[in-house]
Formats: C-alpha cells, sequence, structure tokens
C-alpha cells in the first residue's frame, strides 16, 4: 500500500531544486524511463563507535568536497551526468556555483562522448534551464579574463527551459530526448 | 613533483579489491581511457556542529544500505555500471554477498541498455574475475530455491578471468572492449 504523506509531497511548495529532481528521478525509475541516482554526499569518517547490540555510530566525520557531479545514470545505454543550482539572483547565474573539480569531471565526461549538462533554477521566478556542459565549460573557462557569472540571457540563448509540471516535476529527459537522440530516431 | 609513497602503494600487497580498483580507476581517468568513479559511503547524517572558525563536524550519523551499486561511469559513450566482492572462500562465491536492492539496480541497468556487470575476487589465490550481471541475476534469483551461492566452476565458465598487472592492477576494461564492444569494430 502507498503511503499517503508520498502523494502530499507533489503538491508541496518551496521544495528545493534537488527535492524536485530526486522526484523526478524516481518517476523516472518507477516507470522504467532511466536510471538516474543523486550520488551520496561524500564524508570523511574519522571515529565511530561500535555499541553492542546496536548499529555502528559516526561520532566524527567531515564533508569533503564532490569531486564529480551529483547525478548521473543511463538513459537509453548512454552515460548521463549533470550537476543542478539554484541562484536567488534575477538576471545572471554566478560561476561561483562551480567548482574547478566538477568542471574539470564535466570535461571528462564530454570526452568520453557521455551527456554532460547542468540543471540551473532561478529560484524566484521558479525558471528551470537545461544548459549543454560545453557552454558552461566555455564561460568557466573565461571568467578570470570575463564575467564571473552567466547573463541568464546567455543561458535562454544557448540552453533549453524546462517547462514545470507536476508529476514528473522537472522533465529533463524530455529535451535530452530532443537535443541528444534527434539524429538518431 | 610526485610522491614517492605512491609509488610504492603499487607493489604493496595485501591491497584490498576496492584499493586495487580504485588505482585502476585513477589510471584509466588520467589516460582518459574512461571516466568510472566509486561512489561514497551513503550516510545517515544526523547531527552536524558548526564551530566558530573551522569545518563542520559531524558528531552523529549512521550508515545506510546502499541504493545502488559501488562504481558507475562512462566508456566510449556508454553508461558501465558495476560491484566488487571477495570471499576467502575457495570453491564458490556467497550470493549474501549482495542485497535485493543492488540486483534490482543491475536489473534496471541492463534495461536501459547499460553494462552491469561484478568483479569477483577469490581472495586466497587472487584470482580476479568479470561476470556479467545477466549471470549474476540468474543465480540470484534462483538462491532460495537452489544454491547459496555461485560455484567458482560456473564464474569460470560464464565469466572471464582478468590478469592481474602493475599499472593499472586490475585491466577490467580489456575484457570490456572484448566482449561488449567486439561487434561494433
Ligand atoms: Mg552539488
Ligand atoms: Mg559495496
Amino acid at each position: 500500500k502507498k503511503l499517503p504523506s508520498k502523494e502530499l509531497t507533489y503538491s508541496n511548495r518551496g521544495m528545493t531544486l534537488e527535492e524536485d529532481l530526486n522526484e523526478t528521478n524516481q518517476f523516472y525509475l518507477e516507470q522504467s524511463i532511466a536510471v538516474i541516482h543523486k550520488k551520496p554526499t561524500p564524508v570523511q569518517i574519522v571515529q565511530v563507535d561500535y555499541p553492542k547490540r546496536s548499529a555502528a555510530v559516526i561520532k566524527e566525520a567531515y564533508f569533503k568536497q564532490a569531486s564529480t557531479t551529483d547525478y548521473n545514470g543511463v538513459y537509453k545505454g548512454r552515460y548521463l551526468d549533470f550537476e543542478a543550482k539554484e541562484t536567488k539572483n534575477k538576471t545572471s547565474f554566478p560561476l561561483q556555483n562551480f567548482h574547478d573539480h566538477q568542471i574539470e569531471h564535466m570535461k571528462q565526461v564530454r570526452n568520453q562522448n557521455g551527456i554532460a549538462f547542468v540543471i540551473l533554477r532561478f529560484s524566484l521566478t521558479d525558471e528551470v534551464y537545461l544548459l549543454d556542459a560545453k557552454h558552461l565549460i566555455e564561460f568557466y573557462d573565461q571568467k578570470e579574463s570575463s564575467r564571473k557569472s552567466i547573463r541568464k540571457l546567455d543561458i535562454e540563448n544557448f540552453g533549453f527551459l524546462i517547462k514545470i509540471g507536476y508529476h514528473p516535476r522537472i522533465d529533463y529527459l524530455r529535451i535530452i530526448d530532443s537535443v541528444y537522440f534527434q539524429k538518431e530516431s
């Protein structure tokens, strides 16, 4: 029997981008559309207690910087890899939201013919865009000599607006289909 | 300048299968052969302290059971996904090493046309096999009515022995090439 709490969640406002994407990926999984998971938060474990007759307790640990992006998986045989970020800015997306490691990882994925992109949300207007990593990398690599953020105008031009839905909330595979699988159909 | 400790590590005996695979994946990454990472250990964080002027400290957390396998990534555009396990048994590999979740995940990956497999080490003889998930799933799904382990004989028949090397230690992509990419060349 399905828990009623789950049904309620979908109509809940104020969900984070991560929650919306987890719901979306869960939908894809249940419908056998794709297998995409968020990677666990990387943690450096320092001390663990092993109490008798109960579960091990981590007593000291630290957050580590992720060496890759947050989401990856498989869709129609292809490798998909993306990072999701949101901003409260209205007219641009700050590049400081990304780390060198993540950009390097996206380059490596592209080099292996994987599909790499970012999902960017402007929180105040709830607009969500898919931007191919190729463009993000270009802006990022120019950030020392040029702008420290991507103009929303450029995201609109180079990226794709994702229509926000009910279930799934952020149907990014619709964009992936039209952009990356068009030639093959 | 390269740390000499790294050089020493490669000749170190008694490395775990995970260490050997991390070294192998690092080699693939540096040589631009493939992008395969081990996922972080999933942890349920309960309490975090935020001391002034220093990093956040996780004070209470618990290990969660992984909902997927340990390794995934991209090789020549294809999605690769695998779990690695070792046993001290000599003639069979216990199926209790795997969880329902992991088997379910491998089925989903296969369903999306991803390449799913396991890397199995017999520690006492340092023999490492690659076995396609198709076979593991068959043995696993019969374990209630049949054997609770896979006979080594079956692993030899259905799987592929990976030659142990120096750098990389476990060159599993050589097998992947011949088994999964043969038709395309
Ligand atoms: Mg992140
Ligand atoms: Mg594991």
